[in-house]
């Protein structure tokens, strides 16, 4: 367990550093209804980078999140460019939905000068509705136009892929391998599947470093496991969920998959960003008051124990609880309990916000104001221990509010 | 898809006609906080009766569920009474809590003159409390001077076994087997594990029918199946759901396992008294304005059905996008896709409240006002096809209200 620093935002606009190689802009097109709102954002390297993929599992998949997979696939992971617009997911939108996807890969290659496969394309908005590409193909000229590295222009990137996000969510760090610089930055927009019709969890990630793009897409899928894979805000699974690591090599700094201690370097920031820009996204979840961290350990395995750390992170009932601040471990033991995962409820134990609540087959008395008074903070640990192996497993939730509701029962039009 | 009768309660104070052979009572026994409100209740059989029981399947179950199930098995299915509390689960209550469980269980056994092992215990309330068994124990007298074949005293148990229930849940009817008339009554309390720290669905079914106790229990396994367990108001699992039935046999009717008419009359009769309570639980679900049939047809298997189903029904961007009566098939589409089962998005249909939304990859068109309009009413059928087999699920639910995270986060002390 370990608090994460500034879940709420940053007090900087922008990172003082940008990794070298890459061009940013954004742009308003009109996808997003209030007018002048950026709704379109441009990531561009000056050449071909090493490129990395993780995409929904969703069986609905959006059209650009098939034609990115399909990109990367034939790229063997090298890419030049991500174009993304808001306002619009392009899921559910049949072959003009494709078709559209493809114009736009085909119109930022020309500018671009490159190959059209070395276009990734990602979109977040409401599902079913065609998209008017042709606004995307109109705004593109001003987007390359307009393109620069610079740090308030990986800002407006930022707002540009925002939908019910609250705030822009980016994270920036380095590493120094073999006496070189190395410069990692991401940025990330929604929650999981979070709002009425906008959908989608986005996040790219951008660095300096020298990469093979097997060597990162092996990398990246471990991270996610850890990091992105491991947030819950309401347990849906979003059709267009994409992340994208895009490394540049600028830095002249190479990273090997071996286990040296300059490259674990490496993977140990890539890791950190990728947890930071997950846990923003959590503290960004609808209505949301409070990150929770459930930890499991002691179960049979590790993947047991994630199993009951995800039960925990997706019950309403525990996640009500703990908008309320009430210490009610009941609820926690009841959701382990129905887990699918065997143990011994006579030999587990409980903690609560660090307060041990539960111990083999009892309640424990504790000072529930003092209790309630701990619940209430941003950061709150939730502990299980099962007492039957050695299996960890970790997930980072929010708290369920009346708020939640109340954003997604509104009717859409 | 069926519309269900009557589901916002009954104009009746309680059954016209009794099952033969049963009496009731109720009592306050200082169990609830608010003085003098009914919270033991006991069912007792003139002879011992065929039984037959359905348990929570959660790993943390209640030390009442514990003695109850071990009784059952002892006798081979037989019982004379069910004696139920609420205000208080017993759950995680160490070697105390199934002392207190069997305390009860004596002394009931004793003031009816049988024995421990026919007695049934159930409880419902708050997790982790100590049980004053005490107060259960010095009611008791009282409580078995004081019962009666008389429907008014039925209607009494109905309102002891409430816990966060808006309204009693009981449904009546017969059937004529062998020109005999068989009685089937039943009542229920809880929706799943729904209120603050009140867990337990609790279900009592009597009738006057002779049935052998393993004929019983076959039927009634398969008969939760398809009504207590298709049922879904948060996904939390209790750890004191309990489903009971008793055959007093004092009709002289015989029902027999094989498929004659007379018997299937029977079986009938008692599947829709089960969906009827399990219905009119949904209906009280926290919060809940609306019931929500959800029907997947054309999967693989009957199981992919359901779980495609289950995945739709437990799905909070759904059940919110319904409160709100919002046309959302979107997400609806995005929950199917992630449910684990695998099937041709560009094949699926969707129907919401008779409207066909998507066909085969695509959206269509639809009067949003008028399936707004119709969305908002009392009952709602939801309808997907997979077109992959032919396999069908159905599970009833309810719309996500914000009362409900209001009700679920308040502080219990």
């Amino acid at each position: 367990m370990s608090k994460p620093p500034s879940l709420r935002g940053r007090r900087r606009a922008g990172p003082a550093q940008l990794p070298l190689g890459f061009r940013f802009s954004a742009t308003a097109c009109g996808l997003k209804k209030k007018p002048g709102a950026l709704d379109l954002a441009l990531i561009s390297a000056d050449k071909p980078c090493a490129a990395a993929g993780v995409f929904t599992t969703n069986l609905v998949k959006a059209a650009p999140v098939m034609l990115s997979q399909q990109h990367l696939h034939r790229t063997a992971g090298r890419a030049r460019a991500i174009i993304v617009n808001s306002g619009n997911a392009n899921c559910s939108t049949g072959p003009d939905g494709l078709r559209a996807a493809r114009a736009t890969a085909q119109a930022v290659a020309r500018a671009l000068h490159c190959r059209r496969e070395e276009i990734l394309v990602c979109s977040t908005g409401v599902i079913g509705v065609p998209l008017r590409v042709e606004r995307i193909l109109s705004a593109l000229p001003v987007l390359v136009h307009a393109h620069r590295a610079d740090p308030s222009h990986f800002s407006s990137v930022t707002r540009a892929i925002m939908t019910t996000d609250t705030r822009p969510k980016w994270v920036a760090t380095s590493c120094t391998i073999a006496s070189r610089r190395v410069r990692i930055l991401g940025c990330a927009k929604g929650a999981g599947m979070i709002a009425p019709n906008m959908a989608t969890m986005l996040a790219f990630v951008l660095t300096d470093a020298a990469i093979s793009p097997a060597v990162l897409q092996r990398a990246l899928r471990d991270i996610a496991g850890k990091t992105f894979n491991a947030i819950s805000v309401d347990g849906d699974t979003s059709t267009n969920d994409t992340l994208l690591v895009l490394a540049s090599g600028q830095s002249g700094a190479r990273v090997s998959a071996s286990g040296r201690a300059a490259s674990r370097a490496f993977f140990t920031a890539l890791e950190t960003v990728c947890w930071k820009l997950a846990l923003q996204i959590v503290a960004d979840g609808e209505g949301a008051r409070r990150v929770v961290e459930v930890e499991v350990r002691g179960a049979a395995s590790n993947r047991a124990a994630l199993q009951v750390a995800r039960t925990i992170a997706t019950s309403p009932l525990v996640k009500t609880a703990l908008a309320g601040a009430d210490p009610n471990w009941g609820r926690i033991l009841a959701a382990a309990g129905r887990s699918g995962v065997r143990f011994d409820p006579e030999r587990a134990n409980i903690w609560l916000a660090g307060i041990k609540m539960y111990s083999r087959g009892r309640a424990l008395p504790f000072d529930e104001r003092a209790a309630h008074r701990r619940l209430l903070s941003d950061f709150v640990a939730l502990e299980v221990h099962l007492h039957t192996g050695r299996g960890i497993g970790r997930i980072w939730t929010c708290d369920f509010t009346a708020e939640y509701v109340d954003i997604n029962a509104s009717y859409r039009t």
